[in-house]
């Protein structure tokens, strides 16, 4: 029920399951549908079988296309074409969606997204610029340019087109993996589990997981509301946000289980064992809701049937820490 | 119908799909059903999408522990354990069965197996000897040994258990990928293609891919029969054997369509098209099935629904060449 009584905040609608069959509609020949891999338990110390998402084998290296495809195919831009701000990763899918749909983008990146991301960004046909320290400063700075160009924003997470895209993952996963008790998904500004929540509505508890340099929403659930958290460590490139959005916040408090962190080292640990027992290379934030699992700040209980998402790559695979 | 008569040659019963399907049901929790990928066809200049067989995704890091596990849990070996002659992989596979299944293992492998492989097998308990230039050379090191301590030998390919457990990869593709007309496989003694060609027995057009250093399969089909070839190239350590399997040979003769040799540079070319688009690092003999699509040395018909299968990663992922 809206209420419309002006000195009340209108709550905003959240997504729900109908609007995902949409995006999932839209997004049929633009993303891939990423394929599940079902593990012994034992390689993650669980008597279960754990099945992974391998969602790092979406376009453009995570799963952002889902969300930029949908938002562009929800509301055909300006001839201004698009812009938008990331750590990187988003930034990669919407030049990467803008490209496929004849569209011009612009993209703001902080100084802290790896040359690795940046030279894919602009491999994919799209201007880059990299500006601030933060995604926050990189999106302030998309904000000045979009108030000359007229532009249309396309937001790494916090717009309902970008949430029911995100959401297609566990629409895909639920459908490969029927009977999952709980999935495990890191969480930046909250885009994809926000996403995923919504598909879930309950039926399966949707863990949250975050790197100790960057609880947002971690922080955001104990103080009831957004809140300002540290932006650092391994995975800040990609789940660097400052604050969780006003969108997905609702559909955490309704429908995020649990919201766990996880250190760094757990991180890099997590990266080692994918290629070690996988041949599987993601980024620190593609790894960080498995290094729940594996440092046990998350330990299911017993029968329990658990489905991890894996869902960026974008990293260089000569990195030292995976061999 | 076996002829008796001592002056014909008695004809080895080729294995079939019950044999396949055997393995399948020994195999059951101790290999992993590797999923497929579904991409457009456009990455490959081809209008049909192509189904990616995510074999690299085994234990071991390649498709060979299904014919290791096959082998062992078809024939129990003696108390003096296995061995067995590899350029890696298989060498990797039999040392991760043997471990798994309580067997004592000796592994020998050629100069030419690169460190990350001679460590795999090793960290997985077996005792390895490295000697010789080639598989070949390893192969007979072996079987001297072999006299000496009365292991049971796990040939690489040219044993029909071996085949029938390298066969369950068709018979998951198949069950995940339903109407395929071709499927690409790379060759290297021909155990991987001899089981699938055997599971598809025609019903599905195989297409053989070598490297142009060790044309193995091709050059036996034009012989006739099984004949040396070179053993060189960039793949040499996963598919240079110097003859294909006497087993698999009327395998081939019966059910592999076409046999095709691909340059090196067209194995990189592969390899680095997989991680830019896919996010996938494989090793060179996991890459060359691709590579036969990529440089156009196989060209479907018009219509065909093509599969390939990636069946190997056991490589250094900061290989230069990838990035």
């Amino acid at each position: 029920m809206w209420d419309a009584s002006p000195h009340v905040t209108v709550p905003q609608a959240m997504i729900c399951r109908s609007d995902i069959a949409r995006a999932a509609s839209r997004l049929s020949g633009h993303i891939r549908h990423t394929p599940v891999l079902i593990s012994d338990g034992e390689t993650f110390g669980l008597a279960e079988p754990v099945v992974l998402k391998l969602e790092f084998l979406q376009h453009a290296g995570s799963f952002k296309p889902r969300g930029a495809f949908n938002r562009l195919l929800a509301e055909p831009p300006p001839r201004a074409g698009v812009i938008a701000a990331s750590g990187g990763n988003h930034g990669a899918a919407v030049a990467y969606a803008a490209r496929a749909l004849g569209i011009a983008a612009e993209i703001f990146v902080p100084e802290s997204t790896p040359p690795a991301k940046v030279a894919r960004i602009g491999g994919y046909g799209a201007r880059v610029f990299q500006t601030g320290a933060t995604y926050a400063d990189a999106l302030a700075a998309s904000r000045t340019r979009m108030a000359e160009t007229g532009a249309m924003e396309v937001h790494a997470y916090d717009h309902p087109a970008v949430l029911a895209g995100q959401g297609t993952v566990a629409r895909e996963f639920e459908a490969d993996a029927p009977g999952l008790t709980h999935v495990l998904v890191a969480t930046g500004g909250g885009g994809l589990i926000g996403g995923i929540a919504a598909w879930y509505a309950g039926s399966v508890q949707v863990v949250s997981v975050e790197p100790e340099g960057c609880p947002t929403l971690r922080d955001a659930l104990r103080a009831g509301r957004p809140v300002d958290a540290p932006v650092g460590g391994l995975a800040a490139d990609s789940l660097g946000a400052r604050q969780v959005g006003g969108l997905m916040f609702p559909i955490a408090q309704s429908y995020v289980a649990d919201a766990v962190v996880v250190a760094d080292a757990a991180i890099e640990a997590a990266q080692r064992l994918l290629w070690e027992r996988f041949r599987v290379i993601v980024e620190p934030g593609g790894a960080t809701a498995l290094a729940a699992l594996l440092s046990r700040r998350f330990v299911p209980p017993r029968g329990s049937r658990v489905g991890v998402v894996l869902c960026g790559a974008n990293t260089d695979p000569a990195k030292g820490h995976l061999s």
